[in-house]
């Protein structure tokens, strides 16, 4: 039988930023916990939307027709295809879920490493 | 654009229990919020891995070969197949993320009629 994941727990593992940790999988997708302070960079993806849902803190995530900020128990989708560039000014907690191996930056030659935790 | 959905505001919208409400959609997916007290229906489903992350309260995600409790934070994923029974004392509020259409009861006849909120 598979273990329940404790966010909080997984999250304590690490310290990077814009770092994603694979917690669990669920069909084909990755279920990522990230820790985000600072900005990230301008991308996006052409084969999937993109889940976010704040843990801790808060995030704003900037697109080019406009910035939705996040705070606790808020949930964003950016849709596929649409740029974004999520930024915090402290530090953030974030779930994200997308497809296994999707590039966090868009971009397979910049992504991060595929990490499990 | 979407607008950012804060999953509090959604719960206070409906006091039904074991009737998942659909916040958002991910590629083909729904993420729903569902309140839930007392104990489910032994279920499976064939297609699908099951995503639980408890908001608030506790449930335990019964198996037939043992049992989850879960928390606030705490993510667990029934794999596809794997026959389960959530049941919870008091009532807690979950996040669930499954493929769009899917019968919460495993049973097109019994289960709820997908609501969006």
């Amino acid at each position: 039988m598979e273990d329940k994941i404790n966010l909080a727990t997984k999250l304590a593992t690490f310290s990077e930023y814009f770092s994603p940790r694979t917690v669990a999988q669920l069909n084909n997708l990755d279920v990522m916990v990230v820790k985000a302070k600072g900005e990230f960079v301008w991308h996006k993806h052409d084969e999937t939307d993109d889940f976010f849902l704040v843990l801790k803190g808060s995030i704003t995530i900037q697109m080019r027709d406009g910035n939705v900020t996040l705070g606790p128990g808020e949930v964003f989708v950016v849709p596929k295809g649409v740029e974004h560039c999520p930024v915090a000014e402290e530090e953030a907690h974030i779930l994200l879920i997308e497809p296994t191996n999707t590039p966090n930056t868009g971009n397979p030659e910049t992504a991060a490493t595929r990490r499990v935790v």
